[in-house]
């Protein structure tokens, strides 16, 4: 356990190094934008799924390097999306990470732009990681299709939508499940196959991943809602309870505290034996990082 | 005049046609969303830009509806910097091309999501599109980056930042026009450039293509400003000096108006010299496309 969140925290700081050269570089930016768009994708956090893409990646054999700037892409979506969630418009969040969110720091006009240009970024950066990389033309154009839909509309975004018109009514466990596939499921699949992308897993393999990867954003959304009841308010911060208060569906609302925890071990188990069964795979990385999501406190 | 208008107006209706399908195509996107989505961008308009997309395209000899989905990608991107534009927490209008604007009808949250699934599919149908134009992968590649180039931070969503920020300081005329190279201009360029490289342009043909295009975008802008000032309110859809109320530099403001429709006049003259001056560009319908621009009423 210690192993693998020393692991995780020296890629995210391999991450996080990249980032602020992306940010710095971007001298065309006007500041105050640039300002915006850094704010929040320097504020830490995990880096589950950027560092997903470097640990598959690895556990292929692939070059980290290449991979690199895939992870910076959907690190950049990630908080794309958090900006825009958080506004008022939207579940009108004042903190994020322990810290105000974008938009009580740089008014809402700010945040929706720093969003979108982050968004907008993530895009050219998957084109010129794949020229950088030498991907395939088929491949890395695919790779960008896939990532559109997995984000945008039929995905990510369908998802938070899908989120919003739930709270005013009643959502049933298979609903529920729905909203969470697209909304933070996707991009967490599509970490992992962009990892695979870059070392060049074979059809099986990808299959596998994808399948692992699918367990692991259904698992890590769980522990979520569970950590949500039970954690305290520092380690998550922000105000525990929240999704209580806003009448949201749960999965401990749905199925109890004791069976929402027995399903994420029983995902967590699933996803560990899906990578462990390919010979192609070096597991060690992507077990170890579904346990960590398991045991994590925030 | 009335050729180039039948003209603009045919070709608006086949991407109206295929903007249409690419909605209806979209069974996975929840149906509020795409709602929401084709509100906008089946609120007809010029379409200019996907216009420009196909006209270009046209005058190198270049295949039509190869160009086709990347007019509409054009057009989707268009059509989310407005909405986003729209919004309370920016422009906070009501209405656009004389109907209530996005958030009127869906609401902020939808309108800011439509806008996102709108960019992000945007990036999806380039890559697609390319992989069925059969265009080699470095072009391809290539035309995405410069996408996110042009229509992100250092392009379109820096333009409407600078113009934010404008608002509450006096801006000069240098100032103004790099606010609209990035926030209007760098869509047109991107069009133009789009349309010439499905047909495969050369070298010299792309860059007189680019200048035709910095002309007319800046042409463009001048002119609305110009028809802001003497338009009528029903022709434009949109209240008749809003700009002076809101306190925006404006040409006119900055230069009077009849020096500010001789700019227009010049700019336009300089973009048909560029492309009536290259052997391999048929230039009939782009020096149409840049007449109309100046004649037109709205």
């Amino acid at each position: 356990m210690r192993e693998i969140q020393q692991y995780i925290k020296e890629k995210a700081e391999r991450l996080e190094e990249r980032l602020t050269v992306y940010m710095e570089e971007s001298e065309e930016v006007p500041l105050r934008l640039r300002e915006a768009m850094a704010y929040s994708l320097l504020a830490g956090g995990k880096r589950l799924r950027p560092v997903l893409v470097l640990a598959v990646c690895e556990s292929l054999g692939g070059n980290e390097e290449k991979a690199l700037p895939f992870g910076c892409a959907v690190e950049m979506i990630h908080t794309y999306s958090l900006i825009h969630d958080d506004l008022p418009a939207m579940d009108d969040d004042d903190y994020r990470r322990g810290r105000l969110t974008n938009h009580k720091v740089y008014g809402d006009a700010m945040a929706i732009l720093a969003g979108d240009a982050l968004l907008t970024k993530a895009f050219g950066i998957f084109a010129e990681a794949s020229l950088q990389a030498g991907l395939e033309e088929k491949t890395a154009l695919s790779l960008i299709r896939e990532g559109s839909r997995r984000t945008g509309g039929e995905g990510m975004v369908g998802g938070q939508v899908k989120d919003i018109l739930g709270e005013s009514r009643s959502v049933n466990l298979e609903q529920l499940r729905d909203i969470h596939r697209s909304k933070t499921g996707d991009l967490i699949v599509y970490s992992v196959r962009l990892g695979a992308w870059v070392a060049g897993a074979s059809p099986v393999e990808m299959d596998a991943l994808t399948r692992y990867a699918e367990r692991l954003g259904l698992a890590f959304q769980i522990q979520d809602d569970v950590l949500n009841v039970i954690g305290d308010r520092e380690k998550m911060g922000k105000p525990v309870g929240s999704d209580e208060e806003k009448n949201k569906a749960t999965y401990p609302a749905l199925l109890g505290l004791e069976e929402s925890r027995d399903w994420v071990r029983r995902l967590v188990e699933e996803a560990k034996d899906l990578v462990r069964s390919e010979p192609g795979i070096d597991s060690t990385r992507l077990m170890g990082i579904a346990d960590y999501l398991t045991n994590r406190d925030q």
